[in-house]
């Protein structure tokens, strides 16, 4: 069993271990009422919102700007798409958009999440590594009962994934190599960035993290070395 | 109540959370016998290879060295103890000495300590704050049971305490002022460095830290925000 020698699991977390578009959408359903975008759906929101995630962080790897943790990556973002649902950034106070902005800290696990966290936890160090900053994952881990043994990921290794820099750093601070670390993800290109750098690779399908259309990793597109349908079937197939 | 507005309790470890001069002891009984320092006192082995922590770690505050984490220090300082007490250190493998090196991760919490940090962790973020790295407080939490809702200190900032760095940086990764953040130690310098950063201060009694000789850190040598006996005492005083 190719996973034998693993020593610690690493999470995706956003989609892998809670819901981010139900979260987001819950906590943007209120705002968008009260400042105006009545006819806005909160999906539709939370997708745009998280459409610009990814552009954000490619210009901190290549090194366009310097590292800045997520959440100001969240907050600039936030600024870019409120126009896009008719409410000007300008009349909103600072306040409530910072407020909205810790939408990303109150998400939900998804409900398989947190017994097979606690079964991976027993035999192995158990930590996100996930491009969301400590305070995010702290303040999210505290309110859903994530029973994480450390914080690690991007604001420890000053780099997003899917640089594999911060995929060794990730294993280096854990005094492992890569091969003794595997990382659990919902998304393909996650995993294969993992495994150029040497990690382990487990995929978990969450065919919902995207809504009743998601069309992308909706199966595992490569031979990972565990394939599960949930945070259980993972437990399971490492023996936990 | 000073402490009103804290939102993060940060421990130093060695000592105030967790006893390293009974664990370390404990770890060297056998191999201080297996090597033929039949005669040698474990505690005073202890004593003797702590007396090179403070040292060890100037030569990186001062940038005489870059920063490695603890574990290295402690594997040089063995090295450099063990002629002390007859052992060449070229006479015993390498594995002993990586595996006596491991006796840091494997030290015992106070007896108040946990149930202690539990109280204080339900309203607020609790994290070690100490000059080990992050692998050896993840070791010792998951055998000891410390309930940590992150891994933060030394290996976070790459400086040791008392540089403020390392105060400053814990504080910013948690994304509170030095004001919003306590730190807890049973050492009088640790709190004062930590309070010229602007922190809170919370002086916990450990006055067997350094056997029953000990002379320094007996009681509070400043007007530290609170003082508490044990971790308890501390929980009762922030109405945890």
């Amino acid at each position: 069993m190719t996973l034998l020698h693993v020593k610690a699991f690493v999470f995706d977390v956003f989609g892998t271990v809670v819901d981010w578009r139900g979260g987001v959408a819950r906590e943007a359903t209120p705002f968008l009422r009260r400042y105006g975008a009545t006819h806005a759906r909160p999906d539709a929101f939370a997708d745009a919102w998280r459409s610009r995630y990814v552009p954000a962080m490619r210009k901190v790897i290549s090194g366009e700007r310097p590292f800045v943790r997520l959440d100001v990556l969240h907050r600039e973002n936030l600024l870019d798409v409120l126009p896009e649902f008719g409410i000007d950034p300008n009349a909103v106070p600072a306040e409530a958009l910072d407020e909205l902005n810790l939408a990303w800290h109150r998400l939900d696990p998804w409900p398989d999440s947190i017994a097979g966290l606690q079964r991976l936890k027993t035999r192995h160090i158990i930590a996100p590594l996930s491009n969301g900053n400590i305070r995010l994952m702290v303040d999210m881990a505290k309110r859903a009962g994530l029973p994480w043994d450390a914080i690690l990921g991007a604001e420890i290794a000053q780099i997003y994934k899917p640089d594999p820099r911060a995929y060794l750093r990730t294993a280096e601070v854990l005094m492992l190599t890569p091969q003794e670390v595997c990382l659990v993800a919902a998304h393909n290109d996650d995993l294969a960035a993992a495994r150029n750098c040497g990690l382990r690779t487990a995929f978990i399908a969450r065919p919902y993290e995207r809504g009743l259309g998601q069309t992308v990793d909706l199966k595992a597109e490569s031979d990972w070395d565990v394939v599960a349908g949930d945070m259980n079937e993972l437990a399971d197939a490492v023996g936990a």
